[in-house]
């Protein structure tokens, strides 16, 4: 019950994410549902395909598609009559990201996976979508860009949410407090920028290349 | 029946588009032969994978395989000695989606899919093999370049193959009228540059970045 | 028994390939972590997903994660300390090539499929973890840079693999004849700069766009 709510909120937010960043590449207004789409099913389908679930969510239930057709159609419609804010594609997108990795995480623990495949499957789950979105846009994936703390947003997020329920915390406000980690450090990074030690190769003059 | 020698064709139009991108690229005669490949079955097999259907079509039978090394060699050797066409990749392409956005409307609809997921089953499958090997070859993919209908062609041909159906049509005749929906709407698309409104965000300074 | 083997090397090599990759690329350390799992597990997981192997290696058995994490973790150390040597990259990749190459093929044989599908199961197990290191940080795919002889290695050593052992060759003497063709002819790529005939297509203007 509850891992359907946070699938139909992620698919939705993805949707919205994956319609801005594809307002921004002039593709026509098809392009723009066929792109909100696979970022919105992306990290739930490859939940899905590597878990050997079936049928793969979208496919069980189409409720799915028509919550992306409106999510799209309302991000296209907003900013046709207001400026986007900036921030929004951001907020959607890390909101996605929280929802499908803890989500991904429940299923994963569902399925009986040991700890460190659990948080790998969330962060899979949680960056999949976002990550198809931006090679099919061409951009480079936010998982890669600096101080973004992408994929170590997901993996804390996943982290914390399996710790709490070892230590006894319900596993409804594990989630919770899970997608807030994830959440807060996205905004964290954002705002004020914040990274992590970078790992930097000695050779940098390669990159002059 | 009609359903493989549709998979047959397309995954022989296919391969010669592989092989033609990769011609472009300076690749290896081997490394032609697996871009070629990966092109002609990226789609079926993307559709196969989530529909779980196993073996998966060129597993279960190789003839697949030697067609596409048939057509691969056969697009080298017509390259060596004829200038290629400017058009032959662009219309071997539109066949190619053609054939598996029908063919892949068509066993989404054996499935029992819901009419919404049968249509985009029918899109992943024609626009997959064609996006995995602009993304391999460092092209945009095709289905964002401006004016060039794609993914869009994809969606009306198999709305017009479902409603076609819907109104009582025979299934070969509505395939046949679908597919002629995506392969004349890719021609318009191309010979006139006619384009679907486009959807841009208001901050168009940002490209230029 | 020679088949775990195979894989533990590779999925360690990968690791650290991906690692040294993601280095180039000032990720922060977990995003390194991540690309190295993704190239370590990429190739294997193809194979997995498209044989309907279930659970998928690296969850049925958690060890493949921990030797990611003792392989990234090494990497980073080591070029911590020391200026990373050129061609490591090239040892490890051209190692995880040749490992999951003929693991790929070995599977896809005792799983039944034909001559020419062991073969391309097993370029693509041995190609598809460097490729998706490589799209997801935003390099040109190995497998298309000029006298990489990269899918070339792999399918010759598929089919040697194959035709020894329909000489009558025992079958690990097979495999690791064919993982030494693999490897040989990536060193000789890389050292000699020797190439595979390139096919280019007429209207090399072209590429001046």
């Amino acid at each position: 019950m509850i891992l359907e709510v946070l699938e139909l909120l992620g698919v939705g937010v993805f949707a919205i994410s994956g319609a801005l960043v594809a307002g921004r590449k002039r593709l026509d207004l098809l392009g723009v549902v066929v792109i909100a789409a696979v970022t919105a099913i992306g990290g739930g389908t490859t939940r899905d395909l590597l878990l050997d679930r079936h049928p793969v969510f979208w496919i069980a239930d189409p409720i799915y598609l028509y919550i992306i057709l409106g999510s799209a159609a309302a991000a296209i419609l907003y900013t046709r009559r207001f400026r986007p804010p900036e921030r929004l594609l951001l907020v959607a997108d890390a909101l996605g990201l929280a929802l499908f990795t803890i989500s991904g995480a429940q299923i994963a623990e569902e399925s009986g996976l040991s700890g460190i495949a659990v948080v790998l499957m969330g962060t899979l789950t949680g960056a999949a979508g976002g990550v198809i979105r931006d090679i099919l846009t061409t951009e480079i994936p936010m998982i890669l860009r600096r101080g973004q703390i992408y994929a170590t947003a997901a993996i804390a997020g996943a982290v914390v949410y399996l710790l709490l329920q070892g230590a006894g915390v319900d596993r409804a406000a594990a989630a919770l407090l899970g997608m807030s980690v994830v959440v807060s450090l996205r905004f964290v990074a954002i705002v004020w920028r914040i990274t992590l030690p970078v790992f930097v190769l000695g050779d940098s003059d390669r990159d002059a290349e």
